[in-house]
């Protein structure tokens, strides 16, 4: 393991301390017993000095409730702000207030890295709204609320890979960049080395062929088919949406109608619905004659739409939903001949040539998912590092 | 669950026949007692007709060793190849031969996905060699080698997340998209709206400023430190590479010398050593005096180098080795003024003014960690879809 040189300097001075056992806030504030001896790192949460004594609270991000640390008032020093991370040793004991079990009594302060209070964009004891920490997205980690949504991020991710992977699915990471731009031109991003983005003239591409970030794995994922056992070919497709998430909003907008449960449809998914017009939705509520790769029939009449989980770019959506979700290879191959695609599609073609299976799946939107359960209004606020119109912070 | 419309179909004509109890072939093979109404799924790896008897051998993925049917002739029809997909139901019965256990004698042979042979690139009985079938990406995995690198992928990616999982490492979706270039400009891969590509005059960027695929994590990883406990944070670098496989070259060639152990020095090694122009290695001796981000001293005097566990991209690695490793921030500010790299990297700045704490980890590439521990000798067969100069299929 290796580490920034200043990262171990400080490491070796806080080494230079007696030894000490070193809890976690959270091990602290649950202890049953005092103990002496006892050390604790995390941040400044708030400085309450007295004449006779110090309060602090500090926290580390393992649990909601911060421990309150009381000291002597010499211990106080200029850089022990609100902010600043800090390591205390001490004693811990029994609190005599009732709203909480155990304190730390500080035998030793040492502030690890200090904080500039007037600069530092969060303040001590305000309950800052989601929309004004969105701004700082270095640092909004600190906030109680979004640290939390990003452990139960890391959590929800580690349970929809283990479920797969209990189940037999195959893992395939499919690709970022894609030669299959469709007929969805000036709808995808583009990628050229910046060199090649700097010339106006005629281009030659770093890959031969303009490339492009791709909205879905979908296509790709078929092609795994050949992976498994057939007829119940089972995979795979969580996508992290962040690409989807910032493409530009389709010509069209669609409702929001997951295909995994009715109940799905509440309050909640009405707000999305409403602000669909901000990101584009990937579930969608669809005429059945532009037919969606992946669909299941709404079977609701004249109208006649189809629900499906995919993102629709258009193009692309309407080559996958006009004719490739078809197995039948000659209707598939005259299709494509139509739109000058058989070149570009000629190993999708290949699929269904040699030993195809019949196959399914669906798409979650993972970040949906996320706000789903967890009632966050804002999809910036479920990804770490959103990306979207006219921003690219960090 | 949702699926093509053809797919069903099919779904149904099979499921028409009497009921049977499916085996995969690997349990087929396996299997201890006979057992009547037996149905197996797999493609067909060859076909032997003789006068009073049929031989097929087919596979489903789930083990490398077929399953041999045998079958009356009158079974045998025009579409019954190599290469195609097809349920045989029949008895599963010892075999007389001593090379296998189980062989199933069919009773019916459905063939769900008939296959060109004609055009079919992979040919019944030979042994192609990986540089054959890398020129058919939506092909290779019916191809054993292939299908097993792509399985075993799977397993480490599961593998290597559950134990970061289980020793309290918070999984952290670093941005694809970021608008750090630093002095790197015309080694990134620039994004732009396809739109925005073609027009050769002033441009109106997207997100605003200039974005690029990213090439690493780490800064962004660096703002999480925030996220847990201070002093020991421990954080995950795990970057599937395919972004940083396939940027350009630098024009420097670096050695390869993983940190993580000098018992790696093998001649696998030394291969990726020798072809290391080919892809640029993350990890490198480099001089002292251009200091990438994390690094271990190799103390071996004049010459001074240091080995690292990044990928260098000159401008990215001048910067973060230059300079902003240090925790030192009078230190960081001037020498990002002297870039005049103030503004971009404000954020980079903050983080060591409020609040920071000692924090380190490594990089590990994925793909290479696949290489060594498969003895595969060129990346792009450890990668489902590899990109790379001059080729994006798919």
């Amino acid at each position: 393991m290796l580490g920034a040189r200043g990262g171990w300097r400080a490491l070796r001075r806080c080494a230079s301390l007696p030894r000490a056992v070193r809890l976690r806030v959270r091990e602290a504030l649950g202890a049953r017993e005092p103990a002496d001896a006892v050390r604790v790192q995390g941040w400044v949460r708030s400085v309450r000095s007295q004449k006779e004594v110090l309060f602090l609270h500090i926290n580390d991000g393992s649990s909601l409730e911060s421990l309150q640390v009381v000291a002597d008032p010499s211990l106080e020093k200029r850089d022990l702000t609100f902010g600043s991370a800090v390591e205390v040793q001490g004693k811990l004991v029994k609190s005599p207030h009732r709203m909480q079990n155990m304190e730390l009594q500080a035998e030793t302060i040492h502030v690890v890295g200090p904080c500039d209070i007037w600069s530092f964009p969060l303040k001590m004891k305000e309950r800052h709204p989601l929309e004004y920490v969105r701004q700082f997205p270095h640092l909004r980690c600190r906030n109680n609320t979004l640290g939390a949504l990003l452990r139960i991020r890391s959590e929800a991710t580690a349970g929809i890979h283990s479920f797969f992977q209990d189940n037999g699915y195959v893992h395939i990471h499919t690709p970022i960049i894609t030669s299959n731009d469709c007929e969805g031109a000036g709808e995808l991003f583009q990628i050229e080395t910046s060199r090649e983005a700097k010339e106006s003239a005629e281009k030659t591409h770093f890959f031969n062929v303009p490339a492009f970030l791709t909205v879905s794995g979908q296509l790709h994922l078929e092609v795994m088919a050949g992976l498994e056992q057939i007829l119940k070919h089972k995979f795979m497709i969580i996508s992290y949406s962040e690409a989807v998430e910032i493409l530009k909003q389709a010509p069209q907008t669609f409702t929001f109608k997951p295909e995994w449960g009715c109940d799905l449809q509440t309050e909640h998914e009405k707000y999305l619905v409403k602000h669909c017009g901000e990101v584009p939705v990937f579930v969608v509520n669809y005429p059945y004659d532009l037919k969606p790769f992946y669909m299941r029939d709404n079977e609701d009449g004249p109208q006649h739409t189809v629900a499906a989980v995919d993102l629709l770019v258009p193009g692309v959506g309407e080559l996958c939903g006009g004719s490739l979700r078809e197995e039948r290879l000659p209707f598939l191959e005259s299709r494509l001949q139509r739109l000058g695609l058989t070149d570009a599609y000629q190993w999708y073609l290949d699929l269904r040539k040699f030993g195809s299976v019949p196959h399914g799946g669906f798409g979650m939107g993972f970040e949906r998912y996320l706000q789903y359960i967890l009632g966050v209004d804002n999809i910036k606020d479920v990804i770490p590092f959103p990306r979207f119109s006219h921003s690219c912070l960090l």
